[in-house]
């Protein structure tokens, strides 16, 4: 029987719509628990704080996911998780021996949680042992990397999921909703900002061979993504600007990008990411009306409000949904709804603001 | 005796500082008035909303400050003018025979309130009839128009001052204040927003000869303006980009366009201003820390937090504090802290903004 967060429940409309709602339960007893099925075992490639405070404390909440191996390149870990998650020797691989979890039929999916640069070769790796890949973001170093790994998972037969988890959080579902324009009419501007004050040098982020690039890489794509499914359409050109501070710290990647998007529809979008300032947020104008969600980026926290009144969303477990999304979309046989599809679009744009960067802030068509 | 709003009463510190307190005052009877003295007579030039239902209404709050005559070319409004606020024949111009405010000693400013493309002549016109300026924001069409003003002003001995409110309002004053970076360290980044969705043609904004400019020389100044104090420092270079939906609608002036600016210490903006959006909004995050301002530009109402924690502040009225605070500075013989330069630097800005837009967005040093 799964292990039931008192705080949450996934409800169990989730197994009809393919996604996916969280209530709030706190003091509420679950009156009926979901039924007894095979859940899909997720192994964790890269044991670093994602994994370790995110990841797995979520796959105690799934209904229908579990943690079932690890891969770690540092072998000091794996005491630890063994004994925190009961994990067998026979499940846990290391970067040399990682290929041989094709054997390993309790593994079904493998989620990559690696530094940008090793997105490519362990989702290509994963889908050769014949395993389903959710890949964190950003989903690799450009779009030529991404559709390697679309085309490697479809010549194995497996599945690609993106870790897009603020697909399964309330207030971004409803401005993903509100694109139709039924609700506030037609979104005509989208606001992004995703920026945090780095640390210290020395960490993989600041070094171009792993990370591929600076904030944007990193946070900048949760607001080219926020774009896309605000207006619910693909950009049809894109212009960046870029600010740098502190060219020592910021020698290799980039500290401060602005960048605007122009939509078919007409609509624009205009953002900034930062390693070098704070802020968290994404606004959407449309004909008659507002949304903001802010903070917006977290996995918790999340606050959102319509023309100014607050929103009042169920607390979520993003990832526990996310990862039982993906679950039940191996079990039904349904293609992800966030494919590695999503990821390659994100990486054209991105690709599209480096390359108006490198020309001073040409507008580039898509 | 000067009229005292019962919501709010101008702290005499005032007097002292130069500046301007407004503390709430709600069901608190004044236990001192402030001192009889002789009251700068306001005359507004132009009776539209802003005069009608801000200034005037403004100027019956104000201690130092009065209305003491208008000018206009809309005759039917005049009889409602003299009714509400006892003016006399005498005190009333057209545009015709403005120039003989000169001889109306009842009259010691001319605060124009005109299309901005009418600043120019009746700044001008107004300091060559030897009475000090009050102008509204945008300054001019160009910063050339705002050197002839300075110039004529400073022949004619009397002061410009720009009616740059906000610098009197609690919220953005601490941002000001906080540009010395003693309270959360040094800003780094501004995110300044101000759009509306304008309504339909045939107003003047949407006429380049009155307007100089669609929603930038509206609205977009306000960010202008708030980068500039909320850095406490001129930017050296900025880049612009611009966006149209309705090339019908906003056949000569600017629908959308947004703008960054760099500054000395290395701070960036990234601002956006449009007649197709609505978006209030000011934030700098700092080195330990952000303020947000939202909404932030408008008349009351203002709002914002530190740190996501909610500033309290008493409601105050700007245009009453600004007027009185410029009264004062006639009064005192002290050049206006919120001076024609100040427009100007602006403006500066502005026309580097619309040459960036000219050439594709190429960074405009300054």
């Amino acid at each position: 029987m799964s292990s039931i967060n008192r705080r949450t429940f996934i409800d169990r409309s989730l197994k009809g719509a393919g996604v996916t709602l969280v209530a709030s339960s706190v003091g509420r007893s679950l009156t009926a628990a979901p039924q007894e099925s095979r859940k899909i075992g997720y192994a964790l490639v890269g044991l670093g704080n994602y994994s370790t405070h995110q990841l797995a404390p979520a796959l105690k909440e799934t209904v229908h996911s579990k943690l079932a191996g690890i891969v770690t390149g540092s072998p000091r870990k794996i005491p630890n998780w063994k004994v925190r998650h009961g994990l067998a020797d026979a499940h846990i691989y290391n970067y040399e021996n990682f290929d041989s979890i094709a054997d390993d039929s309790a593994i079904d999916v493998v989620y990559v949680v690696l530094p940008n640069s090793m997105h490519k070769e362990y989702t290509i790796r994963a889908a050769e042992a014949g395993k389903h890949v959710l890949c964190e973001k950003p989903m690799a170093l450009n779009a030529a990397e991404c559709r390697e790994m679309i085309a490697a998972c479809k010549a194995n037969g497996v599945f690609l999921g993106m870790g897009y988890r603020l697909h399964y959080e309330p207030h971004h579902r409803l401005v993903k909703d509100f694109a139709k324009g039924e609700k506030l009419g037609v979104p005509t501007y989208f606001q992004g900002e995703f920026a945090f004050r780095i640390g210290g040098p020395g960490q993989w982020r600041l070094k171009k061979e792993l990370a591929g690039g600076g904030a944007m890489m990193d946070v900048g794509v949760y607001c080219v993504q926020g774009a896309r499914y605000a207006f619910g359409e693909e950009p049809v050109a894109v212009r960046a600007q870029e600010f740098k501070t502190d060219p020592v710290k910021f020698a290799e990647v980039d500290e401060t990008i602005s960048w605007q998007m122009e939509f078919p529809s007409g609509a624009v979008a205009n953002c900034t990411t930062s390693y070098n300032a704070r802020t968290n947020r994404l606004y959407v104008s449309y004909e008659n009306g507002v949304v903001e969600i802010e903070p917006a980026y977290g996995y918790g926290g999340i606050q959102g409000r319509i023309n100014f009144d607050k929103m009042e969303f169920p607390a979520v477990n993003q990832q526990a949904i996310h990862m039982d999304a993906f679950a039940l979309e191996i079990m039904e046989g349904r293609p992800p709804a966030i494919s590695g599809e999503e990821g390659l679009r994100d990486m054209v744009v991105i690709d599209a603001l480096y390359e108006s960067i490198q020309n001073h802030g040409k507008r580039i068509t898509l």
